[in-house]
């Protein structure tokens, strides 16, 4: 999966900062101190995939062994530590970023459990779990229920995209091309929903 | 250990149904959009037997690659999403199968446990982990203290049938008995303890 | 790694048995039932050296499997459950002893992961997991913030632990030497922030 493109390095790196730079931002809000930045940052930015690649056994996690994705969350922690006011203003920045490694992580786990041999439903929930996983596990450490449970369109897209790697994969495309569309695809549908305050229904019951 | 009774593969989605249930009824409190309800309901139902296997070593872990799994977890979470509150009058019938659903997957848990050449008391564990996992999952992803942690007895039911599954493995004896056995005991005790309202101890010196 | 030195198993035993002490005082003030005491306990012991060990594809992990780890573990649960009032007046002593476990499992946790061949940056993260991850993982499940995120010199004090071995074995020299330094000075950097009450910084831009 890593490596088979040779951008995808670079594209990951990116993925890996911007999560790291959500990590970050609860973290400052939260208080905690240097250390704690440092850690949800790598969480955020580590965490879906190394769950991934446990549940793959995929031991030791690849991006455990690769010291640039490491250096590259806690530049990102770091980075929100020491200018987290400046980058606060970059919010919509951020959030535009993250839709897009959203998009990313969601395509390249989704491959990784192809590549493992797994079969569609498994690899669509391994897929989600690198896009959403380290945010989740962000917040379970920071104390707060998981973003991703309580609103917004950000599941749902990353689970569109990928559907699109799974269904060329089952087709046989090339994949290249379908990656893109992918991450293009999960990206444009996180956009929109953020523009357009779309959410996810709630059990009408708990109004009750 | 699947597979070794043909029942048994029922019997297990039927365990996996209720512990879905009590994810979705979980998050639906929580007012989770319908997302949330159903990663609940599959964390609820999944992660005490995906926890075993990757300390186990087996991955990836059965019930994420078997497809029915995945699909009774989620079809008891939107299950719950559809018809919350009708479900909830079934409170009773709920907390029954709950029971149920605890021997059962503690049954398996150390069974598998033992299969994989494990000690007694790593068994033990195991299937304890097995039985109540994914509800201590579940509660830690919606912010609750686990509910294992605070009261009642329902680990110690789980406790009393990894013991007698482990009895009877040691005592060469056949398994199909001593499993149903097992089940039996952990359901009883429970219901027993529901019933009577048993609870265990909590240290003295915490009201000081 | 255990078992290289006969006194190892002794030390990690101790290092167990007060990890356990840590995780038994929260449980009790959190007014856990027995139950929970005993998990919250074996949580702290054993948490962080499990989590290496599937990261490093170590299954089924070793203190899972050696009855002895449980039995210290729960053991440390049990007598906080029965002894909390008395216990909680050694606090002076068990925070010493806390921070002497904390440079053990440091050490045992970086060699664990040189000798499974890791790099020096994933070796020094997965020591400070060893480290700190039982306690992570008890104030998770307690629903608390982790306190290794909050404040107080505690990781850096593990990550100092963590470097000396690195270096050490880099550097090709005798490892017992360097394992017993890297403990005390593990032990010393956080005793001495204990005393003087040194804390890690927090971001100025969270008081705005």
């Amino acid at each position: 999966m890593h490596g088979r493109v040779p951008g995808l390095l670079i594209l990951n790196l990116l993925g890996t900062f911007i999560f790291g730079l959500s990590g970050g931002f609860l973290a400052v809000r939260k208080r905690l101190d240097l250390f704690g930045v440092m850690v949800l940052a790598i969480a955020a930015a580590l965490g879906g995939g190394i769950m991934r690649d446990i549940l793959l056994g995929n031991t030791p996690p690849h991006t455990l062994t690769d010291w640039r994705y490491l250096a590259v969350a806690a530049a990102a922690g770091l980075l929100v530590f020491l200018q987290d006011s400046r980058i606060q203003s970059w919010s919509n920045i951020v959030k535009t970023l993250d839709a897009a490694g959203l998009g990313l992580f969601t395509v390249t786990g989704t491959t990784a459990a192809l590549t493992a041999g797994l079969g569609e439903v498994p690899a669509a929930l391994l897929g989600m779990l690198t896009g959403v996983g380290g945010g989740a596990l962000r917040d379970v450490l920071a104390q707060e229920v998981p973003m991703v449970l309580r609103g917004e369109i950000y599941a749902l897209a990353s689970l569109l995209g990928a559907a699109i790697v799974i269904a060329a994969h089952d087709g046989g495309l090339p994949m290249l091309p379908f990656d893109l569309l992918a991450v293009a695809a999960t990206f444009a549908l996180r956009m929109v929903s953020l523009w357009r305050g779309w959410n996810l229904p709630v059990a009408l019951s708990s109004d009750r």
